[in-house]
């Protein structure tokens, strides 16, 4: 394992403090590193809380600002945040407006929001749950319950975040949320495995010949092991698995996220989303909006995910609305 | 090798079309894929035109529209454009203010962009032409006399940009872009090479434990190959470098970006960024801006670079005006 660190037991302290200072004017870093929050927290709004495993960056401490959440706890690498992280967080940026949680489907994740969310009820404060899932690849995983949740998770935070922005109360939040998720479609694919600091080696043995089409993000099984294929045959079986599982068919527009999982050149991911654009105009849908990066990685596994929302005017005045966070910014 | 590409002759227009479509508000496409220039060009003002090898992404492309470039060339993998294509982005961005080539020190680069300076120059339009060079790893190169230009060449075309955004004629400009490149110093560090497409193996071998101590962007050699060290060992090295190749050993106010090669998660890199701040304040620097990320990459590289620029009040003020960029975005 060769990675730029110091020890596996200080990687995530030692990032988070960079983190933290480099973005100094946008975040405040929580004691003992238990959350990242937003700097200015704005009374009476009703606050915006995510977290998880760390290894996902910048997801989610890269969208703690204005416009998008109030704080982010981050767990280990590939390990859900404590529920007393939870609750800290809670605590600090509580403003009486009540706080969202946006939680990544997988059990940890799921169990600790809950218990934070029941320890933050006793103490008077009301906390509501948007649960994202909008993973198409696989039913049930190896963290997972259900569909995992992804890349699509930026796309509720950012247009949740729009929406408290605007005044909007937290139960209005979490069903918006629920919209939202229930918009977006996502699937991955792995040309290599991604290894963990304190593991030392790949998550999973790949060929130099193979691709995992429909991984998970912390390099969990997907469909099936192929032989690597042309980026554009790659691209129309995700296209087809996410347009051919939402209900509604025809089409429309949508926003296209193609989501760089960490050490995927910039050069692929746009010819990825080339790609993608084509197949969802085959499809019926307009790509109105539009996203290409490193957003939701998995350390240093190669490979990409196409993420789908369908936008109604709703959702799209939110995405445009201005943010300014470490790694998403526009309008401010 | 492992890529998600159709075929290596194709990857550089499917992903600049791709490129395009994703940032249509912002960059249009020259005819035969020549350039990308800003959509929205501002008559009068002095263009700023830069290109070079792709490979690199964002770098240059990613680097065009209000507050930054005009236009740019995007070359091959690792191979300069050429005069033809930066005379016709020439041509469509000059608004009878002048061009500014921005051009980093590698030979073909630079014999290119003469002469297209030379054909512009006989069509009756001004090109002066700033060269970066701010790697101090190396004095020559494989591909280079004098020293390398690599990641401080983002820090140049943003500064200058946002003068000719402000209105400030050529010849000041290019007066400009030499002060701040001489006031900026890079330095990398490889911990795996790069796979250029149509090459389809790895340009250099480096062992499981090794490290390319001042390595180029290209996968050039650097100063030395040495075992893996603690990140903070690495960084101090570099800081070192760097601070002792100012003339001016006072310290004072810097812009330090922290830039990954492409495979480097953003967890290291933030963690680098905190440990090139400590090595910078011993030395007696503030670090008054900051930026990590991936910006001047090299394919699927894993490592970074470290830039300091020595900021005075006028770099100050211009690298904090707007920007509307793909790749970098503020106060717009």
């Amino acid at each position: 394992m060769k990675k730029l660190i110091n020890s596996v037991d200080t990687v995530l302290t030692e990032s988070l403090d960079g983190f933290c200072a480099a973005h100094a004017d946008i975040v405040a870093l929580g004691d003992d590193h238990k959350f990242v929050r937003r700097r200015a927290l704005k009374p009476g709004k009703a606050a915006l809380l995510s977290g998880g495993g760390s290894g996902h960056e910048p997801l989610h401490a890269g969208f703690v600002g204005h416009g998008m959440l109030d704080a982010a706890c981050p767990g280990q690498v590939f390990t859900s945040p404590t529920p007393d992280q939870m609750l800290a967080a809670a605590q600090a940026i509580d403003g009486g407006g009540g706080i969202l949680f946006i939680v990544k489907n997988y059990e940890g994740d799921v169990m600790n929001f809950d218990m934070a969310g029941e320890m933050a009820a006793d103490l008077g404060i009301e906390v509501l749950t948007v649960r994202t899932n909008d993973d198409v690849a696989v039913d049930n995983s190896l963290y997972t319950t259900g569909r995992r949740g992804v890349a699509g998770t930026l796309v509720v935070e950012k247009i949740v975040g729009a929406a408290a922005e605007s005044g909007i109360g937290v139960a209005a939040l979490k069903a918006l949320g629920d919209r939202v998720n229930d918009a977006t479609r996502s699937m991955g694919v792995a040309l290599t495995s991604c290894t963990v600091p304190a593991v030392g080696k790949p998550t999973f043995d790949i060929g130099d010949g193979e691709i995992e089409m429909g991984v998970g993000i912390h390099g969990e099984p997907g469909r099936r092991r192929v032989k690597l294929m042309p980026a554009d045959t790659i691209v129309e079986e995700m296209v087809a698995a996410i347009a051919g599982d939402f209900e509604e068919k025809r089409g429309g527009d949508a926003l296209l996220l193609v989501n760089g999982f960490g050490a995927t050149p910039a050069m692929e991911l746009y010819l990825v989303f080339n790609a993608a654009k084509k197949q969802l105009e085959k499809h019926g849908y307009r790509i109105a909006r539009a996203l290409v990066g490193n957003y939701v990685t998995s350390l240093d596994m190669a490979g990409c995910s196409i993420t789908v929302t369908r936008l109604n005017d709703e959702a799209d005045r939110y995405w445009a609305a201005p943010v300014h966070t470490p790694a998403l910014r526009w309008g401010v």
